[in-house]
């Protein structure tokens, strides 16, 4: 390792830069791509231009503390994480995302240097996603990190897609695999754990890379947008599973008044979540259903679109859309049919402080 | 009063519901009016028809310790304040705001009642500005009370109006009067202070009434966006006034390029703070032009368009842009001209906690 233990990291003072003075040394090298975006940062607002496409626009908030923990999460991953959360909502409309904004509160514990790798972070997911940053705010907290983005994209009204428009018969689609951002994450609990109980143990993370980054960097299914967009596919209904499969499948199915079922042998299951889900002596199927951030899409399809779909790559065909007086349920590989039950993260019941 | 002392206020605790379940429950009764929006709360993301109009959207972010204090800000006039900070941005760029996003993260100190209260205060500002809550995002902080907002709005391009437009010979003007918000500060903080050192003194606010509410529950002027569309006016640069007249016309002037005079004379202030400040020893041209939140407006207007805003009530032909060599000066009745020194608000020398 090159770096030097002895070598005191820089640590600037947000104070030495002001207001608006971080926001310009922050956002500076921040491009301008997008074709549509006529007014970045430095006015009251945004302006963009979608012509006579339809907005999109979706925001989210992560808070130190009860979404991330910074013992575990590199701040450029996270500044990229919360970009991709995001752009993940846009996504699942069918929609392509074009514009983000971003506002941070920060404690006086965060250095400009530290902001700097939040941006970074932010900025490679900008640039990977082709997204221009126009737009954001940042100020002081008395406690902690908090980050709140606005995406904000496009789409030809024909195009979108609801939750809500699920029809008995539909095909019931999923991209990637599912669990394992979850899995990753207990293993950085309880490397945290160890860590904290015995500081000089170092762990050896890199036999589970695959897990860990899909927790610390999960990534937005932009490729499937345009999958389906060259494929001339539109979904039926769309979702970014984002609080594990049962939440999402629960959500469509109320909102569309129908119900599912759901084949166990075809929910999506990396090995090495499989593996690591007997480690912790989980249920793989448990950790697809339940486990959260995967940022995947679970959609939807008339059963006459069958044939664009079953040869795409990283799609697959896990159920069947059903009358909503046959329930939800889990079709098991040994035959049986179980009701799946809804349990997403509930981030209000994380916090126990005042 | 009509309060029973005796009375134990109702409290439900927000894990009652859920995540899902609060979010339904404190907007449930929020009505979709705009014809732009095309999907509100509910699916993974928000959809509006703007044709084709530009897209104009601004975020803000308020902290609980940093941007309010709930000892004296009332939950309602809090989340209508939240929206009409929001709200101003857009109207600076003499836009339209049609609908909003507003995410909150929560400490379990907020039962569900202090949730209503807020969100009375966003349902006012809704109706009031007749724009359409459409999403946003409900979640716990280890920590106090954040708001963040999202407005959005549409604007024809020939209208939008930027800060980087002002042209040598243009004419400032500005709208309501300025420095009451920061003197209704001043009133609340003092009369904190006198509680905290005596508890039992119940202070007498009616006096006050305009100040303090300049402060608890400004207002975007939607009647000055509104008033220049009916004279057909487009002011040739604009920002709402959050941080003072001084760093909102240094904004526009090292944006334009240019370099502007006010007369002293023309700084609207009202009665109530003129008096105040004289209590305070403050001077009242120094609080307008450095005291924030009044949310009135500062343009600048094409010299040819005079006579369109000569008679327009609420509105106050303050200065002149000049070649920018001449700096940025205050004529003051006395007959001097002395630089104009911005200093507005920073919330980052504020927060001294970890």
């Amino acid at each position: 390792m090159a770096k030097n233990e002895d070598q005191i990291p820089e640590r600037t003072d947000v104070n030495e830069l002001g207001e608006f003075g971080l926001i310009k040394h922050l956002t500076d090298r921040f491009p301008i791509n997008k074709p549509s975006t006529i007014k970045g940062i430095g006015d009251d607002a945004a302006v963009v231009d979608y012509e006579s496409r339809k907005v999109i626009f979706s925001t989210d908030m992560l808070v130190e503390g009860i979404h991330f923990d910074l013992m575990y999460t590199p701040l450029r991953h996270l500044g990229y994480k919360a970009v991709v959360v995001n752009l993940s909502d846009i996504i699942a409309m069918n929609a392509r995302p074009e514009q983000i904004t971003v506002s941070i509160a920060i404690s006086n514990r965060f250095s400009v240097e530290a902001l700097e790798e939040l941006y970074d972070g932010i900025y490679k997911a900008c640039a990977f996603y082709n997204v221009d940053l126009v737009g954001g705010d940042t100020t002081s907290s008395p406690k902690g990190l908090i980050i709140s983005v606005t995406a904000i994209g496009s789409a030809a009204e024909e195009k979108i897609t609801y939750r809500d428009t699920a029809k008995i018969g539909d095909i019931i689609c999923i991209t990637g695999n599912l669990g394992s951002a979850y899995l990753g994450l207990q293993i950085l609990e309880r490397e945290k754990q160890l860590f904290l109980s015995n500081p000089g143990i170092q762990p050896d993370l890199e036999e589970q890379n695959y897990l860990i980054s899909r927790q610390l960097k999960p990534e937005a299914r932009i490729d499937m947008f345009e999958l389906f967009e060259k494929n001339d596919l539109v979904p039926s209904s769309m979702i970014d599973i984002s609080d594990g499969l049962a939440s999402e499948l629960f959500h469509i199915c109320s909102q569309s008044n129908v119900g599912a079922y759901i084949e166990e042998s075809g929910i999506p299951i990396h090995p090495d979540a499989e593996q690591m889900a007997v480690t912790f002596k989980m249920d793989p199927v448990t950790c697809a259903l339940s486990g959260g951030e995967d940022y995947e899409l679970l959609f939807t399809i008339h059963p006459g679109d069958l044939e664009k779909v079953r040869f795409l790559p990283d799609i697959y065909i896990a159920g069947e859309i059903v009358e909503k007086s046959d329930g939800i349920n889990l079709h098991t590989t040994g035959g049986n049919l179980h009701p799946i039950i809804a349990q997403g993260w509930n981030h209000f019941s994380k916090t126990d402080n005042k």
